[in-house]
């Protein structure tokens, strides 16, 4: 009995008696393609329910691979009691934050300090969310953050299609992602540098703060994909398990990052920056895009939350480097808290990677088109026609 | 068997040996009546009760009817846990609030910030709390909130019931109701309007902003009802539900505001209401009423709480307009809060709409009369004779 | 088969070959029996492990009469989720707070919100709590609260022996019990004053603000039972249970007070108080002692907590007359916070009702050695050799 | 069928047929070997997984041996609904805190909210933690702190092997421990001592402050076992448990204090400070080392956090005496900010103790091993290369 195929990383479907070890199209793993007719999944897998058709049932897909790992919850905050906060006694780090994941929980508590303003007497408008990030056009200020790894804490994907599922799916919503480095990441296989290869460099590789030599070689390769921008994030300086892995990583001096920006005729990002005093000196290195980010809460334990931090880095930098910002983002209300507190971009990532995972590249788009969607309300309902009209103005910090 | 039912919605009782399919006295749906003899409902069915004696047997019936969408909590603050807070991710909103739920929980926060003062030495009183709204007597200054869409998300209780329950159960309070306006409402079929014909014109009918065309032909028919006032709720303008189902829906100007106010005859109101501002462009085009409201929490996540906001519009607008407030307001305990904070009246959605679903006109006014209970009992504990009597003195902002 | 038999009310013990209807000794109700032989008991039975031997074994088998009322939870905070907390909407008060429960809560968290310092080093003592409150010595300045009613929120003990079992199991302790008043308490049977009579006077009526007249005749029925002092809990005024049983309650002036101050011989005393204005007025009608109370937050909802208020009346009529406190105090550190902000004297009221409804005059003692136990630890840590020796020197608010 | 078993203790292995009643090198008890090989165990019980290979592993199995006193959380914060608070009405304490566990949260509320600075950019280094306590070189300034009476709580470990296995796995991990005094240790019979006597006097044995007399025999046996330094634990003196035993406890005056200072050879300490003044008073009394605790919470409800206590001590008494500080601290992250607040080292307790029972030895190896490398994580994020680089200035208060 021969039954139809989608694979959800190329859209390409294709018939099969059995279930298919690879997409014929374009080589992602089995794991990744769906079975479109009925009774073909067994009722307890998780792709059981055929090809998702909203946000919603890629979620729900999401909640059952991740099955003790994240619990995909309506409210993702870094609660205590959620089962992803476990790493303070040595449980592996999954979706959680380090440690008690205080710095994962500030993220979400920073943005929900922040009220927004109700405006709405005034002419009506459609929001144009148009924004163009390192010469690349894009549906609005919001991309993929750079994940990695999450090809291990599942069976439902591995890694190169995880790559690939935000690559195509954040450019299918007229967005682009970044993408990651991790410690099963080498300089001569690495994921995301493969995955930009099949996609045409639609995407931006960060790397983890490796040595310079190593750092060069990385991106040289990302010069020749034609990405649009490299960087590095300075906060995978402490991180343990690249070390026993054989795979160093560094603190970098104002030189390194000096070095490094000379090294590429690329727009250079440093991502993991904190402080203002940080935030300078790479202003001063000649970055052009500084990343404001605690790494989603995941490389040290209790840190201020991003948008408590934000705006001054914002006072301090502004105008000298494109500022992003990621941490706790996400709805398209907290991407226009963080814009208007002068963030000129987000970045969002654990839904991102949880709707790769539940869905590959139609998962994110689903994901990204429904960010679009409630950034484009709020601006209704805060009287921002785009995104030049958005300013501090429109926050209210709740007394 | 013959057996008798009763009609939640116009009280009649009649006899019939199997269920009828509607109230032979006033055609309300055969889902809004309910048997009286004992043995004649399913155990498993919201309705085996027979005629509920108080509200929480309402409350009891209407647990069943919502379940899974509204657990009918004895604390119905929009917790991150309460299983209507899951929007953020493209599910229905139910009677939950927008996104994260944070401006459904910040009414209900905002509310709880502040504390009544307890005044008992002084001469015996029975509290007076008669009210004119727009030159209608009313037994208290507590209205029910313009709900819409409820026949949705249960098979317990159709729209036009829906409607005729609120409306006829606020008047046997001795209050009105306003009554909304939704996406599957149209010019030519509106549940409202036509609810309000059978009963009337005992109501107060909010419409969506839509065209001002179409504005003015439900107006007019506001008009031949005899209906005290009419209004707009202008935070409909992010709608995407309505868009999507070719209902268009505006920002409006002050010009479009002064252009129907002057068209009508009624009183105009306007709702949604957050800022100053906005409170004084209303003021300027001539309204009457203004509302103001976060709609519950279900336009834009995020936003103030109503009670947080309420004092600086009242300082801005007090005497050039009636306000009125809601959000949050559970208890005449809390009622009482925000007539010292300012407002002139308050309005109760939620417990109003799930009082309709649990036992028709029956539930609204026993919802209705718990509420005057309560505002009776906070006012004689507090040293209010009357409502000229209220004052900020009695509010204390816990320390 | 005969079986022994302890009375929980008068301590007598004797032998019945069945379950007897009632105390040979002291004619308590046979519910206020336990049997003290294994295998008497059902299983099942909430008093089928025999004479309880401390205060947690009083706990577990309240826990188990109270099912459905209160949970007997470790901690008593009036949390929205403890199954006490469903007032708002018309369910029975139980053992719970008023509307929303915010005054319950607000009563705890104001408490928790002071800190005590530790002051370890100095000459060691043994604390003397002794205190003598109008003429009567006691071991220490806790009482038990005039709690009323309990016999109708369980089948485990009557009225009357509810209040006997407060009444000897304070004084067994060293202490005294103020007593209640409720809506089915009338001037012709009035289980506090039975019980009273029955116990030689030693415990304080507080009555509900009824008539003049009527409240005439309780004060002199306490006379003839020579209590040592009587009172009224003027926050009774707002209560409706008392006019639907047609027994009328009153707001209540200064002159109404100092007619009642002149009519008893005994000290007055003035309860419910929570304003300085108010307390101001007690003494200026001549009042002996003033209850600051929110009733356990029984009677209003939303008002401050008790240990919020405290410190302002204290400070206006300090030294004029006697100030007591009560409203969630469970532990000798809540007792002591109380004394530090300036209280004379604190009343229990939750915690000794469990342990009568426990196991009567013996629950209620080992409640009260408990917390004279946990008082005296607290002296001994913050250096208070004895009860002048306290200061709000004692006290650091959080920051 | 001979299996091989393994002890916790002192790491010993050896064959025998059948579970050993202790170990025949180092006569731990039978209950602290664990089988080597598969099926020796029962598999519910606490040791049937082998000898664990990592921290999670041990508090899996501390979990187990626990049940009902401790869940060995991954947040062991005080928080009400944890099995542990109970104390209140007369529970045992078991790991929880005094009365309602308020002070045991505040310890780690406290430190909670503080946050640390991320400061990534500048020279590469591996962060050096060295630290000499009272003569003794140790890898980290953290050290096992004085706990005792865990054996009975658990039928897993006795009070020995306890005690042995802290010793041992902190000098194993390049460290030291505290050692305690409680209800059943007496002059003649002294676990701590005895087990300090097995392994050289590697540990520091804290007293509590029992008759000057007693406290001065105990000393020269401490002095004998060449100790590295000896003291006594203030906070003690309000114990109830140690006078029901006839084992005398006693406020100290700083002659007391001074008294023992003068008696003794070695380095004394006084721990339970939790003021300015009671830690001037120790200066005056000539003691070394002040150790800022309110021990774990467990001797007063109520009192500040030890963070929130511990900059005002460190103003008065920094550089006249070493200050420690203990309460709430499970990460490195947490150490952190204790050394940034001016903490010269801090001691870990409960996760110490719930090592021990989960694996002996081997346990706290891993546990301190474990919170070393978080706190050189966090000092290569937070730039500080050594113990004189941590200051003030990496800490953000959260706004």
């Amino acid at each position: 009995m021969s039954a139809k195929w989608f694979c959800t990383i190329c859209y390409h479907e294709h018939e099969s008696a059995s279930a298919p070890d690879s997409c014929p199209e374009c080589k992602a793993d089995g794991k990744s393609l769906l079975p479109l007719s009925d009774g073909q999944g067994d009722a307890d897998s998780a792709k059981s329910i055929g090809k998702p058709q909203n946000l919603e049932e890629v979620r729900d897909i999401a909640r059952k691979s991740l099955k003790g790992t994240c619990a995909v919850y309506p409210h993702c905050d870094g609660g205590d009691e959620r089962i992803c906060q476990r790493e303070a006694y040595g449980k592996p780090i999954g979706l959680g934050g380090a440690g008690s994941g205080a710095s994962f929980k500030a993220n979400v508590t920073s943005l929900s300090a922040l009220r927004l303003k109700t405006r709405l007497i005034g002419p009506h408008f459609q929001p144009d969310t148009g924004f163009t990030f390192c010469g690349v056009d894009l549906s609005m200020p919001i991309m993929g953050a750079p994940t990695s790894g999450l090809g291990r804490y599942t069976d439902a994907i591995n890694e190169l299609d995880f790559c690939r599922a935000t690559i195509r799916g954040c450019r299918d919503a007229g967005s682009i992602t970044w993408r990651g480095d991790t410690w099963f990441y080498t300089p001569e296989e690495h994921p995301a540098l493969d995955a930009l290869a099949m996609d045409g460099g639609h995407g931006i590789p960060i790397f983890k703060p490796r040595s310079q030599d190593i750092l060069k070689k990385l991106i040289e390769r990302a010069e020749k994909l034609n990405c649009p921008a490299v960087g590095v994030d300075l906060d995978g300086c402490g991180s343990t398990i690249m070390a026993r892995h054989g795979q160093e990583v560094f603190r970098k001096t104002v030189a390194d990052l000096r070095e490094l920006v000379r090294f590429t005729s690329l727009p250079f990002i440093a991502k993991g920056i904190m402080t203002p005093d940080d935030g300078e000196a790479c202003v001063e290195a000649g970055v052009k895009v500084v990343a404001v980010s605690n790494h989603g809460g995941r490389v040290l334990d209790h840190t201020p939350g991003v948008a408590e931090v934000l705006p001054s880095i914002v006072e301090r930098i502004g105008g000298q480097a494109v500022v992003t910002a990621d941490g706790g983002i996400r709805t398209g209300y907290d991407a226009l808290k963080m814009l208007a507190l002068g963030a000129d971009a987000v970045l969002i990532g654990r839904d991102v990677a949880r709707a790769a995972i539940g869905a590959g590249s139609l998962g994110v788009k689903f994901q990204m088109e429904k960010i679009e969607q409630t950034l484009k309300r709020a601006l209704v309902m805060t009287g921002c026609a785009d995104l030049a009209g958005i300013t501090k103005d429109i926050l209210v910090r709740s007394s």
